[in-house]
């Protein structure tokens, strides 16, 4: 924490007065407008809206606004903190929603951890919204409130810690198999760490075809001898033989760490099959730095959370287009097919030749390859390639309420 | 409503895609600019918030920021059309706390009629806002809501239903009496309805030094004698002889009307005392209309609801100007000085010389006098007149927690 107040001096100046303001999208100059804007014309709309609720999507600022809502249990690396204290990142969310994809998002801070109580607060402003995208919510908790919010509420609702690194791991995983010439049913997965995002990965990697996944939380790996494993936990457990992810990471193609800075070092990728896949996702100090991990195994393949390195599994690649896509064709959900369609989206963006400007701005020339394996975020095309091709698959999926 | 639809034809049109957008403050244009309004550098304002939750004003939206908050039980004229249908109305306001005050405002529209559950909801999301503004919720209801929320939060809360009605007239009778050279303490009042609103008024009016108040509502006068009253009009029930309104308007200096359209007619009025002032209030059509009180007692002092005559009872002169002045000094809350400020505010800026440009705008020369006994809504000096007042009021009474 001091270290990123010393890398960001100006950061308190920055959020001088907050990120986020609300604005008329209509003009408001004459007395007319005014009257159209509220009492007396407003009641036209209303009337409408009374008799056919989906209109709420078409004549109100429903139809393109996200809510960011957080209790603020789980905030960044900084643990619970609270609904007050987390107000400062869901503004950001809220911000990055508008930059990146135009969709209008608000910031909702809930003073309440309990998680069904915590449902029935979202439940019962959900009207005021399109979609939900719940954020920093501590697992396990997490699991349960997203779990009764899909089922309860007829609008998109995804928290994005566990969906989005998972479905944008899945685009660099997509693409690093394709570049290895391996294949997902071939795959031999350790995952470390079982958290929230950690479950998300590994279910999604599932749905790629990946078959062989070892789990390891904090008291060792995930089998079905233990008695102390959660419903979620429970999923993951196998027979296994591994006694430490040293262990189970001999032969292993894929490392996927969400666990914490520098756990792992050379010598634990050291015996990893050929082309190891790399994915440390601790933030924002990685499990193994890159450049250790390449010391070790020159012929890695490498992603991590970090701006500053090449392949940043970075959630702005995901939750402002599968929103968009969603509100698009008036989705009643976030279902399995749009995320993976969002990953593979991604992927097949990730392999198109890179726009020159995005190399210049990097500084660097872009191409697909093992320092290429997912867009940057910066590629202006993302917008429309990845929210269209979740519209389609929610079309295709059947929980679209518009047509493409 | 057919009628509304009518007049406003582009009402829809007018709604498409609703009225209000989420815009960030800052530039997010640079990597580095992101990595201060996201992760990492949003990690510093959390920490100073999470060490001092006052913080939360300074760097986040907070301090700029009031709900608008509904159920949609009392929408309008409308009634209880629902969360979902009163949509339009709540973003309809909070475009008008921009407009009018430069102050941020979101709509929440809550699914939950039950008072005690509906405060509870209100409560948890409290955190996010500088303030609350209630809405359009039914009586009795909204009395035992505000009673709460008012009690159990530390930032303003007002139900602009019950006092903006009530502040903005109040200020008309302060013209009107000084106008009239009557005084407060002498004038006889009669009070149609004994809604959120009517109560409100008559809480303020008694205040202002108002001493005689006959208050009716659909089952007649409200005295002592009767066992049907709630609490809040047992507040007003007096011992008297009076059966009808009608008998109770002679001699009376103020009718005050928040009841329903086309009531009452020029006989009704035809006994009031010298110079009576008639506030027919009922939306959109009064109780009686200018031009037929006029015909009856050409020495009417006359407001409505209405846009289209002089003396419009507008909400907006209140709202947005006494969220500002209470943000500007933080106060805890909007206590009955703060209001009574407003009020005086409003009226003394009536009494002031009307900026020439306005009265271009409206067609005619407008000056201080029985045509013009509060300002006009697009009075530019509002803003600062009104909500400074505010403000001073809350230093004065020891709620704010910054200095003017």
């Amino acid at each position: 924490m001091e270290d990123i107040a010393k890398r960001y001096p100006e950061a308190l100046h920055f959020h001088k007065g907050g990120k986020i303001e609300v604005k008329a999208r209509r003009s408001l100059e004459t007395e007319r407008e005014l009257s159209l804007a509220y009492t007396p014309g407003v009641a036209v709309p209303v009337e409408v809206i009374r008799k056919d609720p989906l209109k709420a999507f078409e004549y109100t600022s429903k139809g393109h606004l996200v809510a960011v809502i957080s209790n603020g249990t789980a905030c960044l690396g900084l643990g619970n903190v609270g609904a007050l204290a987390c107000k400062p990142v869901m503004e950001g969310k809220a911000v990055l929603f508008k930059k990146f994809a135009n969709i209008d998002a608000f910031d909702i801070e809930v003073n309440e951890k309990d998680p069904d109580k915590f449902v029935e607060i979202v439940k019962a402003i959900a009207p005021t919204f399109g979609g939900i995208n719940l954020e920093d919510i501590r697992a396990p908790e997490c699991f349960r409130i997203e779990e009764r919010l899909k089922a309860e509420l007829d609008i998109p609702v995804m928290h994005d810690d566990q969906h989005g690194t998972a479905l944008i791991s899945a685009a660099a995983l997509i693409n690093a198999v394709e570049l290895t010439n391996k294949k997902m049913e071939n795959l031999k997965v350790v995952v470390i760490g079982a958290g929230a995002a950690a479950t998300s990965c590994t279910r999604i990697y599932k749905s790629l075809g990946v078959q062989e996944v070892v789990m390891f939380d904090s008291r060792g790996v995930i089998h079905n001898g233990r008695d102390d494993l959660n419903e979620i936990k429970k999923e993951f457990a196998i027979d296994t033989h591994y006694k430490s992810y040293k262990e189970a990471l001999k032969g292993a193609d894929v490392l996927l760490g969400l666990s914490k800075a520098d756990l792992i070092d050379g010598d634990d990728i050291m015996e990893m099959n050929v082309h190891p896949m790399v994915f440390a996702m601790s933030n924002p100090v990685p499990e193994i730095m890159p450049e250790v991990a390449k010391v070790a195994r020159p012929d890695v393949l490498m992603a991590t959370g970090r701006s500053d390195y090449p392949n940043q599994i970075n959630n702005v690649l995901g939750f402002p287009y599968i929103f968009k896509g969603a509100l698009r064709v008036r989705a009643s959900c976030i279902n399995e097919p749009m995320k993976l369609a969002a990953a593979y989206a991604l992927a097949e963006l990730a392999r198109k030749e890179v726009p020159h400007e995005l190399s210049v701005a990097y500084g660097r020339k872009l191409v697909f390859g093992e320092e290429y394996l997912i867009p940057s975020a910066f590629d202006p095309r993302l917008n429309e390639f990845v929210s269209i091709a979740v519209a389609k698959a929610a079309v295709e999926s059947q929980v679209s309420r518009l047509p493409l």
